[in-house]
């Protein structure tokens, strides 16, 4: 068994504690045929068209109302998959361990993961970890790329946004990255704030379900809705409106922006998603995303136009019309 | 174009700064038709058996002789990729950097990932970015995964070792390792030693074109060859035994290993392939790997035995037989 209670230098070496904290700590945790071959490459049977994709995690604090950086690591990398409208299937977990990290934040962080796998349906088929000197890291940091299946038939993209599109977020904005804050700074507020920080396959599949010619699904995370509003109308070379009385924003989240002096449509998300389709599509997608736990509160809040290509603006609540620009700056660092 | 000579915290929000730095310095260095897209997930079409693999780097120092972090996150996936008998296609990128790490290291760590993938036939379709504060990571760590197809007929494993199968080695032991710390410790030779970080799928394509039986392909990095061939040993429930006067390894490395009081069998390499294989294919192989430039070096250094299993034994030059055990402790930290 594990004798340390921190992390070594020499449980990254490739030897013996390695090989002990692969076995005990990690992989075996998540038991599966294509891992437990030890093997320095998983091999998978795979036919049809492939989505992947890749994200860090080095958010801090690691531990946060609603989630951790485990968790955060599984959701981020599946929901980046199913904007291309793939199914989730397969995860690599790379994991970059400050020296003297305890090995009771490790063990919860794992079990973090192995949670959120299950519930997203995704096996950990391959990995790799690095100790480095402390200083060198802060705490911990981890990769998850992943793979997933898309569909026959399905062409979704950034690049697809079509004038007269209608556009739907799944629920409330900036709760992730409030909830990040608040934490950081030791605010509390009367109505605590957790991070949203949610795998939305089935939600995705739940709309593909109903609606077969979405055009672009994305989630916002760094930069917000504003930020990810901008890169799809750039993408698309087409104009986007949305409605600021439209935007569903909840109270606590709306008061901690103002304290923060913060705009919520910047805030990152970590659970949910932006669904642009055609409004003959439109009713039924939000009908079935309602009934999905994670997309009880979801809203059409606007469309795409034919206006200026890669112009972003949002009609007020004061009835007048402002551009809504992408992130400048940086509003939260490591929220993800 | 980029105004900043530092890699700022905003150049990691997700916002204009972040899309940049993106399509400057990063994805503009790396075109092809998947990755500009630009979505969150690449989508490749692919039917097979498929490898999977991912590492991240965290190598001290970044540039070292014979190549950078850049060059060996490429060579590092794509050698794990050919493990599996695999053809490496497509890599992801996922850079954690250091607020305030300067343009110009990241443009040579970005141009030799460019090199390196190129001359491996990989493409990367796929990636993120990070910006921690300053403080929080030691300059800059990278993340690939990478993808390969395996071939139809193939079936090689760490598992595979069989009784009687030759073990190659494709060339000196030593080389990454002890170049990282003579640069790490000032320390110079009169013949100075690079590290022989180098793509391996044109050798492992040389291998599979003459051998078709090949059992095992392991590159023997963190840790060297004595822990990769005791893993190889456990996975496949045999027992391996080495010559001493067989292993190849440099006269400077030889020297440096005496002088840091190191032991070559247990120092990383980052451009050598360990082939297990049944005796009627050795000659063959080693032939064809001769004629490759990264195996020139390549011999017959032992072979799998029934013996012990998960036990490594070697003839040394005295004669004797001593058992070689995994590495315990930590040698070299931040080696890869």
């Amino acid at each position: 068994m594990i004798k340390h209670d921190k992390v070594l230098l020499a449980h990254g070496s490739g030897g013996k504690l390695s090989q002990e904290l692969i076995e005990k700590k990690l992989a075996g945790k998540f038991p599966n045929p294509i891992l437990d071959r030890f093997d320095d490459s998983a091999a998978i049977d795979f036919k049809g068209r492939l989505a992947f994709t890749t994200d860090s995690y080095t958010v801090s604090p690691i531990f946060f109302p609603g989630g951790d950086i485990g968790k955060l690591a599984v959701c981020g990398t599946v929901n980046d998959i199913t904007t291309g409208g793939a199914k989730p299937l397969y995860l690599s977990l790379a994991l970059i361990i400050e020296e003297g990290f305890p090995f009771t934040e490790l063990d919860r962080i794992i079990a973090s993961i192995a949670k959120a796998a299950e519930e997203a349906s995704v096996s950990i088929v391959t990995g790799d970890t690095k100790v480095v000197n402390q200083g060198s890291a802060d705490k911990i940091f981890i990769n998850t790329a992943g793979i997933g299946k898309i569909a026959e038939d399905t062409n979704i993209s950034g690049c697809n946004a079509k004038e007269g599109d209608k556009i739907i977020i799944s629920g409330s904005l900036g709760d992730h990255g409030i909830a990040i804050m608040a934490q950081r700074e030791g605010l509390s507020f009367s109505t605590p704030i957790a991070s949203d920080c949610a795998p939305l396959n089935s939600l995705v599949a739940d709309i593909l379900d109903v609606a077969k010619n979405v055009h672009v699904l994305r989630d916002p995370t760094r930069g917000g809705l504003a930020t990810t509003l901008n890169e799809i109308a750039k993408q698309s070379a087409v104009g986007i409106t949305i409605e600021e009385n439209k935007l569903p924003i909840k109270e606590a989240v709306r008061a901690a922006c103002e304290l923060l002096g913060l705009d919520p449509l910047y805030v990152a998300n970590e659970g949910k998603m932006i669904v642009i389709l055609p409004p003959e599509e439109a009713e039924k997608a939000l009908a079935a995303m309602k009934k999905n736990r994670y997309g009880t509160d979801s809203t059409i809040i606007g469309e795409v136009i034919l206006g200026q290509a890669g112009r972003v603006t949002m009609k007020t609540l004061m009835g007048t019309n402002r551009i809504v620009d992408m992130l400048s700056g940086e509003l939260l660092p490591r929220i993800c």
